[in-house]
């Protein structure tokens, strides 16, 4: 316990402000706030996973409220509670009482009424970590609300970026791939512009939409055109399970046209970073040898997860002024 | 840890005196017995959640076994057990063992070989807990076996009606609904019996047998009639999920009848209490305003569920004299 | 905590030697590797369940990655995290990314890049284990792939002999029944064939087979003939999931033949051990009189699981030199 007192105060955690109880998206968030996060889970990056810092959380209760399977997101958010000291419950939505008839508020309500501090959710419905937190005293995290807002994704994204460029400002990120089914893209959009990067959203004209450019985003149809000019790639999955109708002929046609590969690597900037929020499918976005080439960052955004979520958690459940939630 | 040592002599745990190492159900409790659980259970309820006790059960290890599918339950358990510092492990009945032929006695001793001490079983077999009971050194909680006993349920609806009331003697306390498929009604009417209060069960004929008067009960198959009279309203979900035929000819005819609305809290005594065991199915046993109204305390019954259960285990597996197991 | 030290002290662990970072069979241990691992669980086994270690393994997670269904293997696994004072993760690998495309190595790679110090791996595939120990830099430890290995279950069964016997010199061991698809009969062939036990594998021709002569154990059809020169007999489950076509005319000419029963107790040695590694089916390979009656060491086998799996555990990740490891 004295070590990670001692480990705390080595952190030396900026006197940060933070007057929100919920993340709920970042189109909400002032850039201020988006760089206040990202200042703290840099702080908590450097924290070694063996010794983590177990009295922020002391205490506290959180639960995973997941309505769609999601392995990884959960199991980030679940190291991220323990790290920091805190109890996490995993609530299988699945064999809840929603089959039973019970509505989402009244299975939040319920939990709540159990003694928990922050409801972790992720549900199909955009707007429904909405509906919670108007409803809560607890804090409520989105973990992706269908094609919505996936904020933490993002947050872990822009650290990422971060780390290897230092700033954001000025950068060219361009978002490829199945933009129409993606809450990634999403809240990339929103922070990523916020911080003073240049969007460029590329992928098939089934998948991406003209009318993104109303959000200050630059539209593509052709990763080979925007190759030589972006700084970062963020390859997003095509979410097959999303599909109603087929959005492009076939799988090669679409790796033809979009899939990140060696030859197109040589097109691009000598430091170009290649990211994807994952799981990607090797041969569809992404061939092999760039998913584990030198230009990958793949997993240390993974690993940037458990930091973000651990920054967001502290955040919404410690530094928060009750009084201060809008 | 010194935290918890001085909060839990503040507590003034009362000198109990209990012996038995199982709860499998209210029937066979004594009034003395249901008192002492719910006077331990109010003490543990003045504990915030975020201020654990965690030395009661260190180095304890508790079984959750759930052959039906309850997350409500299983979660409450589960954190009242992390509340008071010990283990609790997630027994997914439904990947287990018993699919390649095992019975669940041989699952059960096989969990208690492991090291556990204490099994929470729900089963929908009558009598399941017993049998283990018999055969296992550990202690074995009922957390539902059929429609047979919900022990832990009655005794945190007691806690609920004993903390607005101060005591349950000379109340009258109406079990409004589906009857014939509801362990927590059997359960509540051994409970409320024993300490003195009047219990009417009220349903449509056909969930609603004459013959539970021999237990020392009213029956009614009119809610509007009984309504005046009662102090309690307790309002079981139709439980669609275990009826093999239709009991009533319609949702509609049945909330008609017996649900509970703002007419009818207007025809009831003003300090009724408003209670259901959840899930609740709003616009069938009970309308959304009266729900979330006033008189309704169906959420404190849910943060009491995790006090008492936090109370049988203490008691079951710390206070029990082992020789003085029946 | 100072209470975990003294015991830890008091139970004065040998000053092992170990040097392999993975466990994944036993085939590639030497006769002293598995010594090591027996002696210091047989040193685990003496503590209390109720006294855990919770220095051993203080900030180290383990993550549970099983593709097969494994309650008992599982829970087992996650008791001796938890005794020692890891944390435990439960990837639920069917409801994971994999289902999205995600192939097994970057769902483990993943996982580590989440701060994980070991991977417990169940998969159907025979070498999946191995595939993980090359490509991360966390422990690999092979909870049982496909038919190939299972090496901690053959480690419990050769504990518990060890605790009756004191030796496994010069015994014989006879495995009964489903060889052709046991894991369990692999590993234990391997680790008792090097400790100096004499193996015989039996069971009915369409699942042993006299190929496995050329490991140096004997292959018999009959268990009436090997009966009375056995000291240990360990019943194989009869794995009607994994059969393709019927190995045998009947359950009922299977138990006739192979069944250990009361009247083949009778002509077996005095002391002779009976053992299953479970979950067993009573009246199949074992009546119940046997399972429960003196001879049984079934439910021992349990207890020893889990600290063998401490050993590992902590031989694997605390005792292992990074750069020792083939």
């Amino acid at each position: 316990m004295a070590q990670a007192s001692s480990q705390l105060s080595a952190l030396e955690l900026p006197s940060v402000s933070w007057r929100r109880r919920h993340l709920l998206g970042l189109e909400e968030l002032s850039a201020e706030e988006i760089r206040t996060v990202l200042e703290v889970a840099s702080r908590f990056a450097q924290v070694p996973a063996t010794a983590p810092l177990p009295e922020l959380l002391q205490g506290k209760t959180v639960v995973n409220l997941f309505f769609e399977d999601s392995t990884r997101t959960r199991t980030s958010f679940a190291l991220a509670v323990r790290r920091l000291g805190g109890e996490v419950i995993d609530f299988q939505a699945s064999a809840s009482s929603l089959s039973k008839g019970e509505t989402i508020l009244d299975t939040a309500r319920t939990i709540e009424a159990m003694g928990v501090d922050a409801v972790v959710i992720r549900h199909r419905t955009p707007g429904a970590p909405h509906l919670l937190a108007q409803n809560l005293q607890a804090s409520v995290i989105n973990a992706g609300d269908g094609p919505h807002e996936h904020p933490t994704q993002a947050l872990l994204d822009m650290l990422t970026i971060l780390q290897h460029r230092g700033s954001l400002e000025g950068l060219t990120v361009a978002l490829v791939g199945d933009i129409a089914h993606s809450r990634t893209a999403r809240s990339n959009i929103w922070g990523l512009t916020r911080l003073g990067a240049h969007v460029i959203l590329c992928g098939p004209a089934t998948l991406v939409s003209r009318r993104w450019e109303a959000l200050g985003v630059e539209v593509s149809y052709s990763l080979d055109d925007i190759l030589p000019r972006c700084d970062v790639l963020n390859l997003l999955r095509i979410q097959f399970e999303r599909q109603q109708s087929r959005p492009f002929p076939s799988v090669r046609e679409y790796a033809h046209l979009y899939a990140m590969n060696r030859q197109r690597l040589e097109q691009a900037k000598p430091n170009v970073l290649i990211m994807a929020p994952g799981p990607i499918n090797r041969g569809v976005e992404i061939t092999a040898d760039v998913a584990d080439g030198s230009h990958s960052v793949i997993l240390k955004q993974v690993t940037n997860g458990v930091a973000v979520r651990m920054a967001v958690l502290w955040l919404c459940l410690c530094v928060a002024q009750q009084d201060g939630q809008p």
